[in-house]
C-alpha cells in the first residue's frame, strides 16, 4: 500500500543491546529512486531492545532505505516503499520573508494557542484540551516537554522524561513511556489540524524538578533524542524555550543549542526562541522566525512592524498578554482588548498567539493546563483567521512601512486591510497607501470595499471604487462618496481589486 | 612641551618615492613607557614626497615612537614625547549599552545636525555652517566625503578625491588638496565642540561623478587612506553610508567593509550605517550603534524603544524627517512636530538628528549644503540637550519597557522624565513606573517635580512628593495633590530624587 507524502512512516527494529541515548543507535538512509535524493534519519531507542526510525518522505515516487549502525543487529536492514500525494500539506516553512506556507505551497496563517503544562495533565483534560483548541479555530499550540513548577501549577506529573542515576537526571536513560505520551500529544494535535509548537527547554522549573539544571551536553543528548522521535511529524515547530532569559545562561549557549537543532533536524522545521525581558538576537541564522513577548508591542499601531524590519523574518508575537481575570497585568485583558491587539498585529504584518488566564475551579489557568475556553476572544480570532485565509497572496504586509498614518496592510494592488481600532469614525474615505516594494496601483483600478466588524464578526459590502487620483504615496477615488460606518469601535475595511 | 591627552600629534617625513596609496607607506609604532602598551598607526602620503602619521595618545606619561617601512627613507625614524591631561575628553564610545560617553567617562548626549554636501561648498558657506551649528547647540554633524549629485544640488565641486587614470577614478592617486580640506572640515567641527559623523560612501552620486562605482577593492584603498588621515581626531564617528540600500550592493559587501573599518581604525571610533527602506543588520559585531531612518518610529510613543531591545546598542534616529517647506513628506515638518518627535525619541531612550529643508535662495536646502538655520526647532533642541546633560547617570532608559502606558524614561530611583506629548492634561498625578532592571523605589523616597514646557523652554518647580504606595509595577504619592499643569501641549515632567 503506498504511503502518503509528508506523513511519518515508522520502522521498528530489534537491537542486540541497549545503546546509550547519547549516541544515535542507527541511521536510516532513504534514497528517492527517481531523483537520487538521499535523506539521513536518526533512529531512537524506544524501550527494551526496540529501536525505531520515523521517516516523512518529501517526494512522491519510490524510495529505498537501509540502516547503518555499529550494532550489527541494527545494521543492514533494508526495504522500499512508494509515496503518493495525500492530504497532508507538509511542514510549515517561511514564505515570502514574513509569512508561512506548507511545503506544498499552501499558505499557513498562525493563530496560536497556549497551555504550557498541558502535556502533564491527566484525562479528560489532556484530550479535551485539543478538542477545545481545534473547535475554537486556533491552529498552533505552544506547550512544554518538561513539566512546569511554581504558581498556578496544581498537578505534579508522575511521568518524567528521564530515569535518575545517583539522584541525578540521567539523560542517557530516557523514559519511553514519557516520550510515547509526547508522541501521542503531537499526533493528537496533528489529527485536529493544529501545529505543535514544542517548547524544548523550560524556564519554569523553579527548582521543583531540576530539569533546568542539565548541563549543555545533557541538553544536547535530550535534544537529539526528542528530534529523532518527533521530527518526522510534519506539523512540528521547535521553540527552544519560553522566556529563555529567565534562565541565567549566556546567549552563546542558546546559540549553540539552536545551531545544533538546525544541524540535526532532517526536516528543517521552524525554529524560534521566546523571550521574557531581553530579546534574543533573532537575526542569528538558526532562527527561522522571531517569537516575541512584549506587553505593549501590539497595544497600538506602528510598533510590531518594526520587529519585521530588523529581523527580516516572520514575527510571531507569542505572548501579548492574556484574556482573563487574575491580578497580574499579563493576565487580565478583556476580550475586546485582546481581539483589538490581534488586529493591530495583523495590520503590522505579524502574527500572534492567544492565551487565557481565568482562574479555573482547580485554581489553575487555561494557559497552564488547558481545559475549556471561557473567554469571548476565541470566536473573534477564528473570524480573523477566516479573513487571513481569504487573502489571495502570501500574507498581509504593511504597504507603506516608512510612514503610513493609516497603517494599512495588504498585497499591493490586490487586497488591502485597514483596521480603524479605537477611532470609531462615522465614515471612511477611500484611500490606498503606496509604498515600497511592490506593484503600484494605477489610475482606473477598481476595488470593492467590505466593512468588517471585528467584534460582531460581520462582513458587509460597501461599494465599488475607481482610482482617479494616484499620487506618489497614496491613491484616492475622489469621485466616490465616503463609506458610512456603523457606530462603534474595532471596525476594519477590506479593499479588494476586481476586474474593471 | 608636553602633548595633550587624546589630541592628534602629527609627525611628517620625507619619503624617497611616491608609494601607491593602496598600501600603507609606513607604520608608526608608539610605546607607552609606564605600561608597555603599544599602538600601531598607519602613515599616509600627503603630496610630493611628504608622508605623515597622526597619533592621538590615550594614556598620560612618556611615549616613544619609531617608524617601520619598506621604504628605507621612511623607516627607523624615532622620537619621544610626554602626554598630560588636557581639555579633550577623548573619543566618544558606547556606554552602559544604550548611551555614549567620552573616553574619560564624560557622558555625551548626541543631538545631531545634517548637511550632506557641506564639505563641497565654497566660502563663506563652508565656515559659517559650522558656526551656525555650534551656535544652535547641536553637537554631532553628518556630512559626506564624496560629493552629492541629483536634486537640490546647486554646487558642483572643483576638488575631487582622486585623480583619474584612463578616464577612471584612480584610488591609488588621492588628491591631497581634497583630503586637506576634509582634515580642515573635521578640525573646524572639533574646534566648535561638534562630533564629526563622517559618511564614507555615498548613495547620492546618481551617475554624476561615478564615485559610487568603485569596486570593493577600490573602496578599501580609499577607506585605508581616509582612516589613516582622520582617525587621530578624537571627535570622528564613521558612518559607512547614508541610505546604504539605495545602492544595489549585497549586504555582505557592507559586512566586509564594516569589518575592515573595525580592523584598521587604531582608535576604534563609533561605526554605523544608515538605511533608506531596508534596515541593515545592526546586530553585526562591527556596528557600534544603530543609525536609523524611519518616517514614523518617532511620531508616537512606544516604537523607537523597540529598536533598543533588538540591537542592544545605542539607537540614533539619524533621519526622522526634517523641518521645512518642500512638498516631499520627508521635508515639511513644522517645528512643533519635529521637537515633539525629539521628545518622543528621548523617552524611548534613543537619540535623534535634526535636519532642515526650507528651500534656500539658491534653490538648495540646509540639509544639503548648510548655511543659516531658519527653523524654530533648533532652539528647542538646545533646550532638550540641556535637560539631557542634567541627567546624573548614563542616560535615560525606558523604566518599564514591557508595558508602561506613560512611557516614562529615567534612571531608576534617581531621575525620571515623562513626556505628555499631545495629551495636554489639566493636571498630573504623581506616579513612577517600576520595571526591570534597576533599583526599585521604596516607600518614603522623596522626589522633587519640575514641569517642563518643551516649546517655551521653561522649567518650573512643582513641589515635593513622598512615596506612600509602592506596588509591583508602579509607585504613588497618594497623600499629595495632583500637579496643576499650564494649558497646552508638549509638556514634560521631571521627577528627581532628593534626600528625605
Amino acid at each position: 500500500m503506498p504511503h502518503d507524502l509528508y506523513r511519518p512512516l515508522e520502522l521498528s527494529f530489534e537491537g542486540s543491546a541497549v545503546i546509550p541515548a547519547d549516541r544515535t543507535p542507527f541511521t536510516l538512509r532513504a534514497r528517492h529512486e527517481a531523483s537520487g535524493v538521499e535523506r539521513s534519519i536518526p533512529g531512537f531507542w524506544d524501550g527494551g531492545s526496540t529501536y525505531r526510525a520515523r521517516f516523512a518522505p518529501d517526494l512522491v515516487g519510490g524510495w529505498a532505505w537501509l540502516t547503518e549502525s555499529d550494532d550489527a543487529a541494527l545494521s543492514g536492514a533494508s526495504g522500499s516503499f512508494d509515496v503518493v500525494s495525500g492530504d497532508d500539506h507538509g511542514p510549515v516553512r517561511v514564505a515570502h520573508r514574513f509569512h508561512f506556507a506548507h511545503a506544498d505551497g499552501t499558505p499557513f496563517r498562525p493563530l496560536g494557542a497556549t497551555a504550557y503544562n498541558w502535556l502533564h495533565q491527566g484525562e479528560p483534560l489532556f484530550s479535551s484540551t485539543v478538542d477545545t483548541i481545534a473547535e475554537a479555530g486556533l491552529n498552533k499550540f505552544r506547550f512544554m516537554v518538561f513539566p512546569q513548577g511554581g504558581g498556578y501549577i496544581e498537578h505534579v506529573p508522575e511521568l518524567m522524561p528521564f530515569e535518575k542515576t545517583d539522584g541525578r537526571w540521567d539523560v542517557s536513560r530516557p523514559v519511553p513511556e514519557f516520550f510515547r505520551r509526547l508522541d501521542r500529544a503531537v499526533e493528537m494535535l496533528g489529527e485536529r489540524g493544529i501545529q505543535a509548537d514544542v517548547l524544548l527547554y523550560n524556564a519554569y522549573d523553579r527548582g521543583q524538578f531540576g530539569l533546568n539544571e542539565l548541563t549543555e551536553d545533557e541538553d544536547a543528548v535530550y535534544l537529539r533524542y526528542v528530534v529523532a522521535r518527533l521530527a518526522a511529524y510534519p506539523h512540528v515547530w521547535w521553540s527552544l524555550c519560553n522566556e529563555f532569559d529567565q534562565l541565567e545562561r549566556p546567549d552563546e549557549r542558546w546559540d549553540r543549542t539552536g545551531a545544533l537543532l538546525e544541524q540535526i533536524d532532517p526536516y528543517d522545521h521552524l525554529r524560534s526562541i521566546h523571550n521574557w525581558i531581553e530579546l534574543y538576537d533573532n537575526n542569528k541564522p538558526w532562527v527561522t522566525h522571531a517569537s516575541i513577548q512584549n506587553g505593549s508591542a501590539t497595544t497600538d499601531f506602528g510598533r510590531a512592524n518594526l520587529y519585521r524590519d530588523v529581523y527580516r523574518k516572520p514575527v510571531v508575537l507569542d505572548e501579548i498578554k492574556y484574556e482573563g481575570d487574575i491580578p497580574d497585568r499579563w493576565g487580565h485583558l478583556d476580550a475586546e482588548e485582546l481581539v483589538h491587539q490581534f488586529w493591530i498585529t495583523t495590520v503590522a504584518g505579524c502574527y500572534a498567539s492567544h492565551g487565557e488566564s481565568f482562574v479555573t475551579e482547580t485554581g489553575s489557568l487555561h494557559m497552564v493546563e488547558g481545559g475549556p475556553l471561557r473567554g469571548e476572544s476565541p470566536a473573534r480570532l477564528a473570524f480573523l483567521r477566516g479573513i487571513l485565509e481569504d487573502v489571495d497572496g502570501p500574507g498581509l504586509d504593511p504597504i507603506d512601512k516608512w510612514d503610513d498614518p493609516a497603517y494599512v496592510a495588504g498585497v499591493p494592488r490586490q487586497v488591502y486591510v485597514q483596521y480603524l481600532g479605537r477611532s470609531a469614525p462615522e465614515s471612511w474615505e477611500f484611500r490606498l497607501p503606496i509604498g515600497f516594494p511592490g506593484e503600484r496601483p494605477e489610475q482606473g483600478d477598481v476595488f470593492d470595499v467590505d466593512v468588517i466588524d471585528t467584534w460582531n464578526m460581520t462582513i458587509t459590502p460597501a461599494g465599488r471604487f475607481t482610482l482617479d487620483d494616484v499620487r506618489r504615496n497614496e491613491a484616492f477615488a475622489r469621485a466616490s462618496e465616503p463609506v458610512s460606518l456603523p457606530a462603534g469601535e474595532a471596525l476594519a475595511v477590506r479593499i479588494t481589486r476586481v476586474e474593471a
